[in-house]
């Protein structure tokens, strides 16, 4: 059977629960395509059972909560060819290779949206999918916006929509907002709006 | 080009937002592992143009909350394979074949923890992935806590780990729970706890 190089995560310096850890026999490249990168190795569990898993390698993305100086949230509805339907969504995208989190985060915010912003401050990560694939999405929060020249590449259409926060979470409630990254940038900024969670704010 | 059946989920009734769709013109079925069933698709954007997606099917899967009766959390810390490290986060599982929500959280909260419960109610649902599968995951609360056996299938090793809401919302802050799904029903916990989002339960 061929092998292929380990391309996962590098491991955590603190993971401290090796007991559990299932190790990697040997791996191969299944199929590269424009989206998915896909991985199937053989793999010990920590009871002795060997078994096959299938991912995704993925480069990382950023997710940004926008913050118009009247309060109103920036986001998006866009088109979401998986699940044959539309979704309300905060502004994300793929980090390109070698770049910073926040040079995405403030890259894919004046593509998508044509805003820059003055003020950003970094929230947290989420893990959108840890059983199929390697994807981290970092989430930040950017205040003082200026309006600008959108550049949303071919195919990539979309209506921006701006919304209170008091109508974000009623959505939420509502069964209207569903995307993991828009719920876990919603967690971060309900509690930092409660002034429960501190962030630090850098200007640029 | 071979074509396959559309298998992405049924159209919602409500989409109004036509003006945003994809359009597919064909498909083929790239790969159909254990994990991962992988489609490409052609597909026709609003703007005219004509791009290729890659996307998973995925049946669905449902989460719990479990809340025991002195208010601590019963959460798992698993090895996730494709992350090559450890994730803290509630139980969780694939729905069976015409399995219903309800019914898979009820058999992997016992199959995972041991626990049964007398008490349910429905959060919401998240979708992980919405670039690239089809995944929907169910949301559930649960409470009146019975330990019993668990059953949990081979290579399926974690611990199990009883945290308070403060203890919990404390560890995401800090950046140690990451998981979307995890995320998810900590948004829907947090508002919960507070009385301001209301749910209903329902004893089985």
């Amino acid at each position: 059977m061929p092998d292929s190089p380990d391309l996962r995560p590098d491991r955590l310096a603190c993971e401290s629960h090796g007991v559990l850890e299932e190790v990697r026999l040997r791996g191969e490249s299944l199929y590269k395509g424009v989206l998915l990168d896909i991985q199937r190795d053989w793999v010990r569990a920590p009871d002795g059972h060997e078994q096959s898993f299938e991912y995704t390698l993925h480069p990382g993305a950023a997710a940004i909560v926008p913050m118009l100086d009247d309060g109103r949230l920036v986001m998006e509805r866009q088109w979401r060819y998986a699940m044959n339907r539309s979704f309300l969504e905060f502004p994300a995208g793929k980090l390109n290779a070698h770049e910073q989190p926040l040079v995405a985060a403030q890259r894919e915010l004046a593509e998508e949206t044509g805003y820059r912003a003055r003020d950003w401050a970094v929230l947290g990560e989420v893990h959108p999918v840890i059983a199929y694939s390697t994807e981290t999405i970092h989430l930040f929060m950017a205040k003082g916006l200026v309006a600008g020249p959108s550049a949303r590449e071919q195919g990539e259409c979309m209506e921006l929509v701006m919304i209170s926060p008091d109508d974000f979470f009623k959505a939420i409630y509502q069964g209207q907002v569903t995307d993991s990254k828009t719920l876990a940038c919603a967690l971060w900024l309900d509690r930092v709006l409660r002034n429960e969670w501190e962030v630090k704010w850098i200007s640029q």
